[in-house]
């Protein structure tokens, strides 16, 4: 097939839309290793996590084996809505570049949440929903996943009670406007509404918040209230598997029109996105069948699989969740001021923290300014405003298609281009403002959270 | 064809998209009226529009005859990066209406501008850079038309200066800092770069300004400066000609299907999403091929074509621009506050004024407190945010999609949605909050506007 005959656009058709999620487990010698409990230091099981999780989803969470899941027909329904992804050739931005590279992106942010987070609030909802629940808890910073889940919530007509981190819900009144208007309510945490919350605000009043608190209270609220469970929109096991819908549509998309990838880049923060996109790609890596090279995109300002060291850690900063080996920088540690939020977590998924520790894919930092740079740059030619942490992506992926210049190789870059920014202009505003500046943690500071890591085997 | 095979998301493939615009005035026996010299009353020439607008976009203007202008390729390739647009089948939202009728919506909003707008900005943009000009100039009030001519001037490398109206500069800084990472020079209007706004700001100190006076400085400087010219973003019929792509692909993609429209209903305030989502449909009306029901759905706080006066009258408040006859409630009419920005416009298109008083389409107004009930219902079911303005026309499609469910009838419902909400969160907020009202113009105030029009014939 000729160049000229791939389209601006690939679309799938809807009966080429996955009908089965992509489990990647399934194919790792090495598995992750497993969630432990923090009083025990023994690997968690079913019954420990049912009364936390959904039941259908602690099943997912545990399953390493099971190679495809069936996506139930009213989540396949409702993807319908807002998918199947465009598969986007960015002609323009090759042309300004002048490369000879050849760059595609997987845009995930064309549905109200604003970015991939959709794919997996939906399957949560349904599954709780399924099980004849009243309503979910959760957290959000930034705001994206809650905004997401209240969206899939009120599809299933569920209730959702989302903790919001205060500094959030005060500086970002529109994501939380825009929960509200799918029904769901909004608390800022920590709050009077749970126990832990008034502890919280007790010891520290006056404090603004942070995910870790507000994880701690969407916790408490879920195991106090029959007919609660608690969702969590990335690092876990079934978040990736949910999210393996993007690298799923992705490779067919590619294989529709015979293009062979030789880069994969996305961008890091728990691994939802990049797990996802990745899915397909590393599993034919695993299984020999071809190669990729496969890169992981993170902020300098928290960088965990460059920096980081691979043990056993807490998810939250509260240190009330699972034990989870990962690459971190210490569940105690502060990342700086960074304006993508969905990229500021200590840790990483376990799936993928196994991966990068057998050798299958790499890892690069970027500081914020030259992400910013290449955001506009993408802006301007491809006429979508970036989110800040899709922009770390488009950093890279720009780096790459410029060295092909200098060496003049043909090769294909595919990135994940995860969300908007319509609710990221403040950081924005800073960069027009030449007001942004770059915080890079040091030695020292890195040092510190992981010498305050759990001890564990 | 069978319903159950119709896709939730119909897109056309890319050779199937426009190749021309389709000037709906061909059709017309009775043509629009011209615009009218202000000075002298008479119609007014190329040679007296060219000092303002571009060349070939005044020949647009002017041309009554042509009923295909080819889009030229440049401008092809930039609609592939956003277009074609899906026509989407609105089966939850039916669902949950529990109504025999069958909706469709074509949806505009997929791109960083939010509205359709960016289709006749592109336009502009590329007739301009062909003229070798440097740039153009343009007012914006809720910023969706300067937004989207930024980007296109960030395409063809033009400068861009928007005169926004200096309320919506302080309140609306987002919209602000989208156009400025596009490139623009955003200034708040009033301001003391012109002699207008000089003038203004002499007489009024402490203004907040208004689109009229914005206009006027915007027109001022694509006037005195050597290679500048001005561009709107609504009401003329180069606008509407460029806006025939929405019902062009709106009408391939229901052929496709084998789909007839009983209904189309598109929200109108310039006129420029409405006139081109209607063009090819009313085309076959006009030309006895086809019969649709059309109807123009506008703000019951600004209703031009349903309590307005079929009249010569100033396109702006500020009273220099050229005079259209029009449905107007009068240049000086200050509508009350009502958050669709969009939709705040005292007249309507030439053209589909003509349609409206030759009887070939309906006009409906509604409260803005039914229109916010109806964006929230849309978003819950259809999982999109919509744009207030669009949210008028949701209404009403909604509203005959219940009649069907009385009567039983299968109609099949077309409507457009022209764009996103995310930058109208404060609107949203106050009707989450119960504080929002409906003000509606008296019969007095409609009256006493009215009676200020020019005398001309």
């Amino acid at each position: 097939m000729t160049e000229k005959t791939i389209p601006y656009k690939i679309y799938l058709e809807e009966e080429e839309m996955p009908k089965a999620w992509y489990n990647l487990r399934s194919d790792m010698k090495n598995k992750p290793a497993p969630l432990l409990n923090p009083g025990t230091g023994q690997p968690l099981t079913a019954e420990e996590l049912s009364p936390i999780f959904c039941e259908e989803l602690v099943a997912q969470e545990l399953d390493e084996t099971t190679p495809f899941i069936e996506i139930p027909e009213d989540i396949r329904n409702f993807y319908k809505m807002y998918r199947p992804s465009p598969l986007v050739r960015a002609y323009c931005l090759e042309q300004k570049l002048q490369t000879p590279a050849k760059i595609y992106y997987k845009f995930e942010g064309n549905n109200t949440s604003g970015s991939h987070k959709l794919n997996s609030a939906i399957a949560q909802a349904y599954y709780a929903k399924k099980q004849g629940l009243k309503g979910v808890t959760t957290e959000t910073g930034a705001g994206q996943w809650g905004t997401a889940l209240s969206m899939a919530c009120s599809y299933f007509d569920l209730d959702c009670k989302v903790f919001m981190v205060k500094v959030s819900y005060e500086q970002k009144p529109f994501r939380r406007e825009v929960m509200r208007t799918y029904g769901a309510s909004v608390v800022p945490s920590p709050s009077e509404t749970t126990e832990v919350g008034k502890k919280i605000l007790a010891e520290h009043p006056g404090t603004t918040g942070s995910l870790g608190c507000a994880i701690s209270e969407a916790v408490e609220v879920a195991t106090k209230n029959p007919g609660y469970r608690y969702v969590l929109g990335s690092v876990l096991n079934q978040v990736l598997l949910h999210q393996s819908v993007i690298g799923l549509e992705t490779h067919a998309a590619l294989k529709k029109y015979d293009i062979h990838p030789d880069i994969i880049i996305g961008c890091a923060g728990g691994g939802s996105n990049l797990g996802g996109l990745i899915a397909p790609f590393m599993g034919e890596k695993l299984r020999g069948e071809a190669d990729y090279r496969i890169v992981a995109v993170e902020p300098a300002s928290c960088p965990s699989f460059t920096r980081g060291t691979y043990a056993y850690d807490f998810c939250d900063t509260g240190m009330i969740c699972p034990l989870a080996k990962m690459y971190t920088l210490g569940s105690s540690f502060i990342p700086s001021a960074n304006h993508a939020g969905g990229l500021r977590f200590h840790g990483m998924s376990s799936t993928l923290s196994q991966l990068y520790h057998d050798g299958y894919m790499e890892a690069v930092s970027v500081e914020q300014t030259s992400v910013f740079e290449a955001a506009e740059q993408f802006a301007r030619v491809e006429g979508i405003l970036p989110a800040p942490e899709s922009s770390h992506a488009i950093r890279v992926a720009i780096d790459e298609a410029l060295k092909c210049k200098e060496t003049g190789e043909e090769k294909t870059i595919v990135f994940g281009l995860t969300g908007t920014g319509y609710f990221d202009l403040v950081a924005y505003q800073k960069y027009n403002d030449g007001e942004m500046d770059d915080v890079i943690p040091t030695d020292e500071d890195i040092a510190a959270s992981i010498a305050r890591l759990p001890r564990v085997e």
